[in-house]
């Protein structure tokens, strides 16, 4: 399949990677190819510049966000989630129209301190507000509450544990919860959780996510719902 | 150890009736006993009157709000979100003072319709708030994220899961760990969080636990943080 990744950072690096090597073919959106790639320095958080991740994935293209978009049948968000809409309009509503939207980001709002607070947040959520301007797309929150590298390799956590899928079309959280299993995760560890409203669940995971890292000193946890396995794979 | 257990509904009574299993002076704190007791029928979600669920446990004291709070060598705090701070108003910061002070409650506002958002969070907790008006009291949050009856019967969730712990006084921690141990939660299952400002994350655990139940059907599950052992039993 074609998938549009929207974001350069640590997440879509990681989810685009995983895409290429199960052989679909992945463009990167970002918004000025050019200056994403003239970059040498790694950023604030030392994560490498986009050229050298790029040499080591050439299978990936990288284009303009309209031009990634429009080439995805399928369009993965992982931006930041105060930059996400401003990116889904750069993308444009007919490049995605109809398409699988999948929303990985969270709305972390660091304008208050460390750790982030959320925006939106309890009546609201980032997938809804994304649902709610881009209403021809077909948006499925789904990865948000683990570490990039936990979400295309489940096995770094051993043991059983979730990833939970929210949106309001059925047949594209079919579609999604494939390329979860494809991704390593076990058809049992899929939670619907319903319509997209319950995205508000997952985003607000993030808080007592963050404080875990701090307690535990490392991101290879992910959240396990005891009980739910007999009741869920019915 | 004498427990003073703030709230009549079912959080309460559940709480109530452990402690009093394992031994404990137990004296449940209402506004005024004798409307609690006169009341003889179920509540609107069915729940029998709390006379009769007094008779079935007379080892349970009734008392005012302040005298139960008196009483009490530590004190619990099982009422609704939204009545927390007036109850704890009514028992008197006097009888709070240096007192362990055990936070379960969950600050669920019904006014925007169902499932309940919350109301303080993300940038506060109800935890928070009760420190702050109670600077005496040793606040300690636990056990608001799952139902009563996995409160004090882990073993109803088969397989192992967690309970967090979040509070400034170190000492107070440790007291409620072992309290949690007695109900039955093994030592390596309490996740200490960090301070009191760590409520907000368990707290925000809420919205999806909501969802889960609706996903799920049942409340017999509870969460578990898969990855976390072998960091945390250090």
């Amino acid at each position: 399949m074609r998938y549009a990744v929207l974001g350069t950072g640590v997440v879509g690096r990681t989810i685009a990677a995983k895409l290429a090597s199960l052989g679909h073919q992945v463009t990167i959106g970002t918004r000025n190819p050019a200056a994403t790639l003239a970059r040498t320095e790694p950023d604030a958080m030392g994560t490498e510049p986009f050229a050298d991740w790029h040499a080591a994935h050439p299978s990936v293209s990288l284009k303009p966000f309209a031009e990634a978009a429009a080439s995805g049948e399928t369009v993965v968000n992982t931006t930041a989630g105060d930059a996400t809409l401003s990116v889904l309009n750069a993308a444009g509503s007919a490049n995605l129209a109809g398409k699988v939207l999948i929303d990985v980001a969270n709305p972390l709002d660091f304008s208050r301190g460390m750790p982030p607070s959320l925006n939106p947040v309890n009546t609201d959520s980032l997938a809804e507000q994304v649902q709610r301007a881009f209403p021809g797309a077909r948006v499925v929150k789904t990865l948000n509450t683990m570490n990039c590298r936990v979400m295309v390799e489940p096995g770094r956590v051993a043991g059983e544990h979730h990833v939970f899928v929210s949106g309001d079309d059925t047949d594209a959280k079919a579609q999604v919860t494939k390329l979860l299993v494809s991704f390593g995760w076990p058809p049992s560890s899929v939670i619907d959780l319903g319509g997209i409203e319950t995205a508000r669940g997952a985003e607000m995971l993030l808080p007592i996510w963050l404080r875990l890292l701090g307690a535990l000193g490392h991101t290879d946890f992910n959240f396990h719902i005891q009980g739910a396995r007999q009741h869920v794979s019915q």
